[in-house]
Protein backbone atom coordinates (compact mmCIF):
# COMPACT_ATOMS: atom_id res chain seq x y z
CA UNK A 1 0.00 0.00 0.00
CA UNK A 2 3.18 2.16 -0.37
CA UNK A 3 2.63 3.40 -3.90
CA UNK A 4 1.73 6.77 -5.03
CA UNK A 5 -1.40 7.72 -6.50
CA UNK A 6 -1.55 8.63 -9.99
CA UNK A 7 -3.78 11.94 -11.02
CA UNK A 8 -3.99 12.17 -14.39
CA UNK A 9 -5.58 15.51 -15.73
CA UNK A 10 -5.46 18.08 -18.75
CA UNK A 11 -4.63 21.98 -18.02
CA UNK A 12 -7.52 23.00 -19.97
CA UNK A 13 -10.12 20.33 -17.51
CA UNK A 14 -11.88 22.35 -14.62
CA UNK A 15 -12.91 18.90 -13.28
CA UNK A 16 -9.38 18.27 -13.54
CA UNK A 17 -9.05 21.54 -11.72
CA UNK A 18 -10.63 20.58 -8.74
CA UNK A 19 -9.10 17.43 -7.93
CA UNK A 20 -5.28 19.15 -8.28
CA UNK A 21 -7.01 21.11 -5.43
CA UNK A 22 -8.25 18.46 -3.53
CA UNK A 23 -5.97 15.31 -4.11
CA UNK A 24 -2.93 15.61 -2.33
CA UNK A 25 -4.72 16.41 1.41
CA UNK A 26 -6.80 13.44 0.49
CA UNK A 27 -4.25 11.12 -0.10
CA UNK A 28 -2.29 12.66 2.93
CA UNK A 29 -5.27 11.91 5.32
CA UNK A 30 -4.37 8.56 4.73
CA UNK A 31 -0.89 8.53 4.60
CA UNK A 32 -0.67 8.34 0.66
CA UNK A 33 1.92 10.32 -1.86
CA UNK A 34 0.17 11.49 -5.15
CA UNK A 35 2.16 11.46 -8.93
CA UNK A 36 0.76 13.66 -10.92
CA UNK A 37 0.32 13.23 -14.67
CA UNK A 38 -0.49 15.98 -16.64
CA UNK A 39 -1.82 14.73 -20.31
CA UNK A 40 -3.63 15.77 -23.70
CA UNK A 41 -7.41 14.81 -23.42
CA UNK A 42 -7.08 15.64 -27.70
CA UNK A 43 -4.42 12.49 -27.67
CA UNK A 44 -6.98 10.55 -25.52
CA UNK A 45 -10.00 11.72 -27.93
CA UNK A 46 -8.11 10.32 -30.83
CA UNK A 47 -8.58 6.78 -29.75
CA UNK A 48 -12.12 7.33 -28.13
CA UNK A 49 -13.58 8.93 -30.69
CA UNK A 50 -14.91 11.59 -27.87
CA UNK A 51 -15.12 15.30 -28.15
CA UNK A 52 -14.27 18.05 -26.04
CA UNK A 53 -17.29 18.28 -23.81
CA UNK A 54 -18.31 22.05 -24.25
CA UNK A 55 -18.97 20.95 -28.24
CA UNK A 56 -21.31 18.60 -26.95
CA UNK A 57 -25.12 18.88 -28.27
CA UNK A 58 -27.05 19.57 -24.70
CA UNK A 59 -24.18 18.30 -22.83
CA UNK A 60 -22.36 21.30 -23.53
CA UNK A 61 -25.11 23.64 -22.43
CA UNK A 62 -25.50 21.78 -18.87
CA UNK A 63 -21.81 21.33 -18.44
CA UNK A 64 -21.19 24.94 -18.06
CA UNK A 65 -23.45 25.14 -15.50
CA UNK A 66 -22.55 22.09 -13.43
CA UNK A 67 -18.43 23.00 -13.62
CA UNK A 68 -19.42 26.64 -11.58
CA UNK A 69 -22.30 24.32 -10.07
CA UNK A 70 -19.88 22.29 -8.63
CA UNK A 71 -17.05 24.41 -8.13
CA UNK A 72 -19.50 25.96 -5.05
CA UNK A 73 -20.29 23.12 -3.79
CA UNK A 74 -16.63 21.75 -3.32
CA UNK A 75 -15.65 25.57 -1.84
CA UNK A 76 -13.41 26.58 -4.83
CA UNK A 77 -13.18 29.67 -7.27
CA UNK A 78 -13.95 28.59 -10.66
CA UNK A 79 -14.88 31.29 -13.64
CA UNK A 80 -14.47 29.65 -16.74
CA UNK A 81 -12.74 31.58 -19.20
CA UNK A 82 -13.29 33.54 -22.34
CA UNK A 83 -11.16 30.66 -24.34
CA UNK A 84 -12.39 27.38 -23.63
CA UNK A 85 -11.49 24.78 -23.68
CA UNK A 86 -7.11 25.53 -24.96
CA UNK A 87 -4.17 23.67 -26.14
CA UNK A 88 -2.17 22.80 -23.10
CA UNK A 89 0.70 21.28 -24.72
CA UNK A 90 3.12 23.93 -23.11
CA UNK A 91 1.64 24.00 -19.84
CA UNK A 92 1.94 19.91 -20.03
CA UNK A 93 5.96 19.41 -21.37
CA UNK A 94 7.17 22.63 -19.00
CA UNK A 95 4.82 20.06 -16.18
CA UNK A 96 7.27 17.06 -17.16
CA UNK A 97 10.56 18.88 -17.21
CA UNK A 98 10.08 20.76 -13.66
CA UNK A 99 9.07 17.85 -11.97
CA UNK A 100 12.53 15.94 -13.38
CA UNK A 101 14.13 18.58 -11.47
CA UNK A 102 12.10 19.32 -8.90
CA UNK A 103 8.76 17.62 -8.39
CA UNK A 104 7.80 20.33 -5.60
CA UNK A 105 8.36 22.92 -7.59
CA UNK A 106 6.89 21.17 -10.99
CA UNK A 107 3.31 20.70 -8.85
CA UNK A 108 3.43 24.62 -7.41
CA UNK A 109 3.38 25.06 -11.14
CA UNK A 110 0.78 23.24 -11.73
CA UNK A 111 -1.67 24.51 -9.17
CA UNK A 112 -0.62 28.09 -10.40
CA UNK A 113 -1.20 27.31 -13.99
CA UNK A 114 -4.55 25.72 -12.99
CA UNK A 115 -5.54 28.92 -11.08
CA UNK A 116 -4.46 30.81 -13.58
CA UNK A 117 -6.60 29.86 -16.05
CA UNK A 118 -9.93 29.03 -13.90
CA UNK A 119 -9.72 31.40 -11.27
CA UNK A 120 -8.09 34.53 -13.45
CA UNK A 121 -8.75 34.10 -17.03
CA UNK A 122 -5.17 34.10 -18.36
CA UNK A 123 -4.58 32.21 -21.19
CA UNK A 124 -2.48 29.46 -20.36
CA UNK A 125 -2.19 27.83 -24.14
CA UNK A 126 0.66 30.67 -24.24
CA UNK A 127 4.31 30.06 -23.84
CA UNK A 128 5.05 33.21 -22.32
CA UNK A 129 2.04 32.71 -19.91
CA UNK A 130 3.59 29.15 -19.24
CA UNK A 131 7.04 30.88 -18.71
CA UNK A 132 5.97 33.55 -16.72
CA UNK A 133 4.02 31.19 -14.31
CA UNK A 134 6.63 28.62 -13.71
CA UNK A 135 9.03 31.88 -13.17
CA UNK A 136 7.14 32.93 -10.67
CA UNK A 137 7.08 29.46 -8.61
CA UNK A 138 11.10 29.52 -8.80
CA UNK A 139 11.82 27.63 -12.28
CA UNK A 140 14.64 28.86 -14.73
CA UNK A 141 12.61 30.85 -17.05
CA UNK A 142 15.83 30.74 -19.53
CA UNK A 143 16.74 26.91 -19.42
CA UNK A 144 12.69 25.97 -19.76
CA UNK A 145 12.02 28.07 -22.27
CA UNK A 146 14.91 26.15 -24.34
CA UNK A 147 13.61 22.91 -23.28
CA UNK A 148 10.37 23.74 -24.69
CA UNK A 149 12.13 24.10 -28.11
CA UNK A 150 13.31 21.03 -27.86
CA UNK A 151 12.40 17.76 -28.77
CA UNK A 152 12.68 15.77 -25.80
CA UNK A 153 9.99 17.69 -23.69
CA UNK A 154 7.70 16.98 -27.00
CA UNK A 155 8.48 13.00 -26.59
CA UNK A 156 7.55 12.81 -23.23
CA UNK A 157 4.89 14.32 -23.12
CA UNK A 158 3.62 11.88 -26.16
CA UNK A 159 4.94 8.91 -24.29
CA UNK A 160 3.14 9.67 -20.74
CA UNK A 161 -0.32 10.12 -22.96
CA UNK A 162 0.10 7.00 -24.87
CA UNK A 163 1.30 5.50 -21.51
CA UNK A 164 -2.06 6.90 -19.36
CA UNK A 165 -3.77 5.64 -22.66
CA UNK A 166 -2.67 2.10 -22.23
CA UNK A 167 -3.76 2.15 -18.79
CA UNK A 168 -7.21 2.78 -19.79
CA UNK A 169 -7.19 6.69 -18.83
CA UNK A 170 -9.39 8.37 -21.14
CA UNK A 171 -10.75 11.77 -19.20
CA UNK A 172 -9.83 14.52 -16.79
CA UNK A 173 -9.34 14.11 -13.78
CA UNK A 174 -8.45 10.23 -14.10
CA UNK A 175 -7.46 8.52 -10.72
CA UNK A 176 -5.83 5.46 -9.90
CA UNK A 177 -5.58 3.93 -6.64
CA UNK A 178 -3.86 0.56 -6.33
CA UNK A 179 -5.12 -0.42 -10.18
CA UNK A 180 -8.54 0.30 -8.88
CA UNK A 181 -9.20 3.14 -11.43
CA UNK A 182 -11.99 6.47 -10.74
CA UNK A 183 -13.02 9.19 -13.22
CA UNK A 184 -14.15 12.08 -12.37
CA UNK A 185 -14.09 14.35 -9.11
CA UNK A 186 -17.57 13.42 -8.59
CA UNK A 187 -15.85 9.97 -7.53
CA UNK A 188 -14.15 11.88 -4.65
CA UNK A 189 -16.77 10.01 -2.01
CA UNK A 190 -15.84 6.46 -3.32
CA UNK A 191 -12.33 7.42 -3.34
CA UNK A 192 -12.21 8.14 0.17
CA UNK A 193 -14.02 5.25 1.24
CA UNK A 194 -11.46 3.03 -1.11
CA UNK A 195 -8.76 4.78 1.02
CA UNK A 196 -10.46 3.84 4.03
CA UNK A 197 -11.47 0.66 3.18
CA UNK A 198 -8.24 -0.18 1.36
CA UNK A 199 -10.81 -0.93 -1.20
CA UNK A 200 -15.16 -2.17 -0.86
CA UNK B 1 -41.06 25.35 -4.22
CA UNK B 2 -44.42 22.80 -4.67
CA UNK B 3 -43.63 21.60 -7.68
CA UNK B 4 -42.69 17.98 -8.28
CA UNK B 5 -38.96 16.98 -8.66
CA UNK B 6 -38.97 15.96 -12.42
CA UNK B 7 -36.87 12.06 -12.71
CA UNK B 8 -36.32 11.24 -16.02
CA UNK B 9 -34.21 7.54 -16.71
CA UNK B 10 -34.27 4.99 -19.39
CA UNK B 11 -35.09 1.10 -17.88
CA UNK B 12 -31.90 0.30 -19.17
CA UNK B 13 -29.56 2.23 -17.43
CA UNK B 14 -27.60 1.48 -14.23
CA UNK B 15 -27.14 4.37 -12.82
CA UNK B 16 -30.81 5.39 -13.90
CA UNK B 17 -31.91 2.28 -10.97
CA UNK B 18 -29.45 3.38 -8.53
CA UNK B 19 -31.46 6.70 -8.40
CA UNK B 20 -34.90 5.38 -8.78
CA UNK B 21 -33.89 3.70 -5.32
CA UNK B 22 -32.88 6.96 -4.06
CA UNK B 23 -34.80 9.81 -5.31
CA UNK B 24 -38.42 9.13 -2.92
CA UNK B 25 -37.13 8.54 0.01
CA UNK B 26 -34.47 11.96 -0.64
CA UNK B 27 -37.18 14.28 -2.17
CA UNK B 28 -39.86 13.12 0.60
CA UNK B 29 -37.10 14.61 3.55
CA UNK B 30 -37.37 17.66 2.32
CA UNK B 31 -41.36 17.61 1.72
CA UNK B 32 -41.18 17.47 -2.22
CA UNK B 33 -42.78 14.98 -4.43
CA UNK B 34 -41.06 13.20 -7.16
CA UNK B 35 -42.39 12.68 -10.73
CA UNK B 36 -40.82 9.68 -12.61
CA UNK B 37 -40.51 10.19 -16.46
CA UNK B 38 -39.30 6.72 -18.60
CA UNK B 39 -36.85 7.80 -21.86
CA UNK B 40 -35.52 6.26 -24.28
CA UNK B 41 -31.59 7.31 -24.53
CA UNK B 42 -31.82 6.12 -28.32
CA UNK B 43 -34.04 8.18 -28.99
CA UNK B 44 -31.95 11.20 -27.29
CA UNK B 45 -28.34 9.62 -28.45
CA UNK B 46 -29.75 10.67 -32.06
CA UNK B 47 -29.73 14.13 -30.69
CA UNK B 48 -26.61 14.19 -29.25
CA UNK B 49 -24.71 11.70 -31.32
CA UNK B 50 -23.84 9.64 -28.24
CA UNK B 51 -23.68 6.29 -28.12
CA UNK B 52 -24.10 3.68 -25.18
CA UNK B 53 -22.14 3.80 -22.40
CA UNK B 54 -20.85 0.18 -22.96
CA UNK B 55 -19.74 0.37 -26.46
CA UNK B 56 -17.20 3.81 -25.82
CA UNK B 57 -13.81 2.35 -26.11
CA UNK B 58 -11.76 2.52 -22.68
CA UNK B 59 -15.06 3.75 -21.05
CA UNK B 60 -17.41 1.07 -21.54
CA UNK B 61 -14.58 -1.26 -19.46
CA UNK B 62 -14.22 1.27 -17.00
CA UNK B 63 -17.78 1.81 -16.74
CA UNK B 64 -18.46 -1.99 -15.95
CA UNK B 65 -16.50 -1.73 -12.76
CA UNK B 66 -18.28 1.80 -11.72
CA UNK B 67 -21.19 -0.07 -12.10
CA UNK B 68 -20.81 -2.51 -9.69
CA UNK B 69 -18.66 0.28 -6.86
CA UNK B 70 -21.05 2.39 -7.45
CA UNK B 71 -23.97 -0.09 -6.45
CA UNK B 72 -21.45 -1.14 -3.29
CA UNK B 73 -20.71 2.34 -2.73
CA UNK B 74 -24.82 2.99 -2.50
CA UNK B 75 -25.54 -0.43 -0.77
CA UNK B 76 -27.72 -1.37 -4.04
CA UNK B 77 -27.54 -4.84 -5.68
CA UNK B 78 -26.52 -4.78 -8.82
CA UNK B 79 -25.15 -7.41 -11.45
CA UNK B 80 -25.01 -5.97 -14.82
CA UNK B 81 -27.08 -8.51 -17.04
CA UNK B 82 -26.17 -10.76 -19.80
CA UNK B 83 -27.58 -8.81 -22.26
CA UNK B 84 -26.69 -5.07 -21.75
CA UNK B 85 -27.90 -2.98 -22.91
CA UNK B 86 -31.69 -3.28 -24.25
CA UNK B 87 -34.35 -2.09 -25.51
CA UNK B 88 -37.11 -0.48 -23.16
CA UNK B 89 -39.71 1.17 -25.20
CA UNK B 90 -42.30 -1.53 -23.71
CA UNK B 91 -41.26 -0.84 -20.16
CA UNK B 92 -41.58 3.01 -20.83
CA UNK B 93 -44.83 2.53 -22.69
CA UNK B 94 -46.44 -0.13 -19.98
CA UNK B 95 -44.97 3.32 -17.24
CA UNK B 96 -46.79 5.72 -19.12
CA UNK B 97 -49.77 4.10 -19.64
CA UNK B 98 -50.25 2.20 -16.11
CA UNK B 99 -49.16 6.18 -14.96
CA UNK B 100 -52.64 7.66 -16.59
CA UNK B 101 -54.70 5.07 -14.27
CA UNK B 102 -52.56 4.51 -10.74
CA UNK B 103 -49.43 6.62 -10.52
CA UNK B 104 -48.25 4.68 -7.06
CA UNK B 105 -48.78 1.53 -8.84
CA UNK B 106 -47.12 2.70 -12.18
CA UNK B 107 -44.15 3.55 -9.92
CA UNK B 108 -44.38 0.37 -8.08
CA UNK B 109 -43.84 -1.64 -11.53
CA UNK B 110 -40.63 0.81 -12.48
CA UNK B 111 -39.15 0.17 -9.75
CA UNK B 112 -40.13 -3.80 -9.65
CA UNK B 113 -38.65 -3.77 -13.74
CA UNK B 114 -35.76 -2.29 -12.97
CA UNK B 115 -34.50 -4.70 -9.81
CA UNK B 116 -35.49 -7.66 -12.78
CA UNK B 117 -33.15 -6.58 -14.93
CA UNK B 118 -30.82 -5.19 -12.90
CA UNK B 119 -30.57 -7.94 -9.94
CA UNK B 120 -31.97 -10.66 -11.46
CA UNK B 121 -31.18 -10.55 -14.90
CA UNK B 122 -34.43 -10.86 -16.19
CA UNK B 123 -34.50 -9.44 -20.28
CA UNK B 124 -37.35 -6.75 -19.55
CA UNK B 125 -37.41 -5.80 -23.22
CA UNK B 126 -39.47 -8.49 -23.60
CA UNK B 127 -43.57 -7.59 -23.45
CA UNK B 128 -44.48 -10.87 -21.47
CA UNK B 129 -41.83 -10.37 -19.20
CA UNK B 130 -42.94 -6.58 -18.36
CA UNK B 131 -46.69 -7.92 -18.71
CA UNK B 132 -45.64 -10.26 -15.59
CA UNK B 133 -44.10 -7.87 -13.65
CA UNK B 134 -47.19 -5.28 -13.67
CA UNK B 135 -49.63 -8.16 -12.96
CA UNK B 136 -47.83 -8.79 -9.84
CA UNK B 137 -47.98 -5.50 -8.72
CA UNK B 138 -51.85 -5.43 -9.40
CA UNK B 139 -52.31 -4.05 -12.75
CA UNK B 140 -54.43 -5.46 -15.29
CA UNK B 141 -52.83 -7.82 -17.60
CA UNK B 142 -54.83 -8.14 -20.64
CA UNK B 143 -56.13 -4.32 -20.62
CA UNK B 144 -52.25 -3.41 -20.65
CA UNK B 145 -51.58 -5.81 -23.15
CA UNK B 146 -54.12 -4.12 -25.11
CA UNK B 147 -52.61 -1.18 -24.57
CA UNK B 148 -49.31 -1.90 -25.50
CA UNK B 149 -50.71 -3.16 -28.98
CA UNK B 150 -52.09 0.30 -29.50
CA UNK B 151 -50.55 3.42 -31.14
CA UNK B 152 -51.95 6.02 -28.12
CA UNK B 153 -48.86 4.53 -26.03
CA UNK B 154 -46.14 4.71 -28.59
CA UNK B 155 -47.27 8.31 -29.20
CA UNK B 156 -47.23 9.09 -25.23
CA UNK B 157 -43.63 7.46 -25.08
CA UNK B 158 -42.34 9.63 -28.53
CA UNK B 159 -44.04 12.62 -27.01
CA UNK B 160 -42.29 12.44 -23.96
CA UNK B 161 -39.12 11.89 -25.09
CA UNK B 162 -39.21 14.83 -27.42
CA UNK B 163 -40.18 17.19 -24.77
CA UNK B 164 -37.42 15.49 -22.54
CA UNK B 165 -34.37 16.58 -25.29
CA UNK B 166 -36.39 20.25 -25.20
CA UNK B 167 -35.83 20.18 -21.63
CA UNK B 168 -31.98 19.93 -22.14
CA UNK B 169 -32.42 15.92 -20.85
CA UNK B 170 -28.86 13.97 -22.82
CA UNK B 171 -28.94 11.33 -19.95
CA UNK B 172 -30.03 8.79 -17.68
CA UNK B 173 -30.73 9.89 -14.66
CA UNK B 174 -31.31 13.26 -15.03
CA UNK B 175 -33.29 14.92 -12.49
CA UNK B 176 -34.95 18.98 -12.61
CA UNK B 177 -35.28 20.50 -9.27
CA UNK B 178 -36.63 23.80 -9.61
CA UNK B 179 -35.23 24.22 -13.15
CA UNK B 180 -32.01 23.35 -11.92
CA UNK B 181 -30.71 19.93 -14.35
CA UNK B 182 -28.84 17.20 -12.33
CA UNK B 183 -27.23 14.59 -14.36
CA UNK B 184 -26.07 11.37 -12.82
CA UNK B 185 -26.55 9.53 -9.71
CA UNK B 186 -23.14 11.10 -8.67
CA UNK B 187 -24.64 14.44 -8.01
CA UNK B 188 -26.90 13.26 -5.26
CA UNK B 189 -24.45 15.05 -3.12
CA UNK B 190 -25.40 18.44 -4.74
CA UNK B 191 -28.87 17.13 -5.52
CA UNK B 192 -29.31 16.95 -1.08
CA UNK B 193 -27.63 20.49 -0.80
CA UNK B 194 -30.20 22.07 -3.11
CA UNK B 195 -33.01 20.59 -1.33
CA UNK B 196 -31.70 21.69 1.73
CA UNK B 197 -30.82 25.17 0.57
CA UNK B 198 -33.10 26.06 -2.20
CA UNK B 199 -30.10 26.43 -4.56
CA UNK B 200 -26.33 27.00 -3.62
Amino acid sequence: MTEPIDFYFDFSSPYGYFMAEKIDALAAAHGRSVCWRPILLGAVYKVTGDVPLPLKPLKGDYSKRDFERSARFLGLSCRIPDVFPIGTQVAARAFYWLDDHDPVEARRFALAALRAYFVDGRDISQESAVLDIAAAQGADRAALAEALAGDAVRNRLKDECAQAIARGVFGSPFVIIDGEPFWGVDRIPQLERWLETGGF
